[in-house]
């Protein structure tokens, strides 16, 4: 009898849903919009409809399917399936996630957060190779991530993976957060931009990207990044500086934990392997010998397919 | 039945045995010299002959132990437990560790390395509290580590727990490893004394630590700190940047996995809260909010005996 999995990934604008093989490979996949009014509170309600007619519509029972897993923003309490603070869904009262999309669908279901949960996804079906040992980066409008050793997603203390907060720049820019040169304040996509605002101060030469700031022109970190590739002189040291930053998180990440793939996606990572190469070659200055060789860098394989797809992974355990 | 445990913590000078419960407490304990001559090819029949006497002695028999867990320096392959590269046992050779003290003893055998067990010890019985979630820092001749998510070790892709070399300071002092600005350079009991030395020369002050320094006295990380809590103004600033580093590194520890322990031991941590309460400060400044109120850090608690306990619970996989 070969089981499916359901996966569904929660995002502020859409709900994003498939069905999986157990091998991973989506065979159905669908989305509806996020009706984010009155609380959020038709959220779940949305979910549990979307799930049984698309059931009905394939002809399908809940009896075939072994779970359905999924991602969410903010604060996940894995063992009890709820989530709390998903300001973007406004969610502010705790959520019970896991009883009400059993009750309504008749499915065991399992949850983490997004960026967890696209880390599973890259690392089962992506560039992770289902290696037990993946980091997952993301460079997006933040910069998040996932850390998986020995086959496991770690959580740690409840906060683990927040890879945006490494600090590597003591008196850095200020960050969301509170603290002073945080990862994320250089390398998200809003960074990029501010780290190309303040070299372009300082920069005297020819260039078309301080030339577009001069004017009160909107940029993005893919205008930095495709100047940069046309060999802008200013651009170039914006990616070099933006590089230079997650080359060296990186390169602790692998003195720390040595995973085998840090997997770079989100964004910014659009910037292929332009990015990669100036990225691996500081991570290559900082890094431990062995890690170098140990530990390869590489680009996100799934784009947004990372979601529903380790969603649908977390459905897994139950399994047996 | 109670059966024990036996672990082994295997050093350049000595090797220390102990026969624990199943709960890790010492019921025994014994140690030998390490005989280090032609090329270290006693070492595994005298630590084969001590564990067949011991249990004469206490008329004891193999088939009353779960197993045999031990550390040892070099690069472990902890599947086949062999150890390489163990230089300062002079095995320049593969050792086939598993395969002759299985034999030589009839009890089952399990290998890691020296830092790892150590970090088991502390997680099991020490300042981990049996946690699932702790990272161990010790700061000796180098500083080392081991980390464990999941209540389980981390080896990453083989070299996983090399925290002496997370970058701390970019283009700082030269590592034994290559790189520049590794942890090690400055938190090691050697680095502590090259950080004296080279502050010494820029300060101008009275200070009992720089009057040392000019008079070519021999001078450990022990005195910077003896002094340090005396007042003496160079020692306090030397200090300040070795917790400056360490509570950096361990900010950048807490963002990635969040343990719910680092735990700092070694030498240099002989320099107890004094210590501790300044690398506080700065992972305070350094670390994700979450992580500052999840992520605590202890001070070890087992000494020396962290080794024998830890290497003793690689042998708890065998009791089924």
């Amino acid at each position: 009898m070969n089981k499916k999995l359901i996966g569904v990934d929660l995002g502020g604008t859409t709900i994003k849903f498939a069905i999986l093989t157990l091998d991973g490979e989506i065979q159905q996949k669908w989305s509806v919009e996020t009706n984010i009014l009155d609380d959020g509170k038709h959220i779940v309600p949305d979910i549990v409809e979307s799930i049984n007619h698309h059931l009905d519509l394939y002809d399908m029972k809940p009896e075939q399917f072994v779970g359905i897993g999924m991602g969410t923003p903010g604060t996940v309490d894995i063992e009890n399936g709820t989530v709390e603070a998903a300001f973007n869904l406004n969610w502010k009262e705790k959520q019970n996630l896991k009883e009400e999309i059993e009750k309504g669908t008749g499915m065991k279901f399992a949850v983490d957060n997004d960026a967890n949960v696209a880390a599973l996804g890259e690392r089962w079906k992506g560039a992770g190779e289902n290696d037990d040992e993946v980091t997952f980066v993301t460079l997006g409008t933040g910069v998040g991530g996932g850390v998986i050793t020995n086959g496991e997603m770690v959580h740690g203390a409840g906060a683990g993976g927040e890879i945006g907060h490494i600090n590597v720049q003591p008196n850095g820019y200020l960050c969301t957060c509170g603290n002073h040169g945080c990862l994320e304040t250089y390398a998200s996509a809003t960074g990029v931009v501010r780290v190309a605002r303040d070299m372009a101060e300082e920069f005297a030469g020819k260039s078309d990207l301080k030339k577009m700031l001069d004017d009160g022109q909107d940029i993005s970190s893919k205008i930095v990044f495709d100047l940069a590739k046309d060999g802008d002189v200013l651009a170039e040291r914006v990616v070099d500086r933006v590089c230079y930053y997650l080359g060296f998180a990186c390169a602790n990440i692998g003195s720390l934990i040595n995973p085998s793939y840090i997997v770079i996606g989100g964004g910014v990572s659009a910037a292929g392997k332009f990015l990669l190469d100036q990225v691996d070659s500081y991570f290559k200055e900082f890094a431990f010998p062995s890690v170098k060789k140990s530990t390869t860098l590489k680009l996100a394989e799934l784009g947004n397919e990372a979601g529903v797809i380790g969603a649908a992974s977390l459905a897994l355990k139950f399994n047996k």
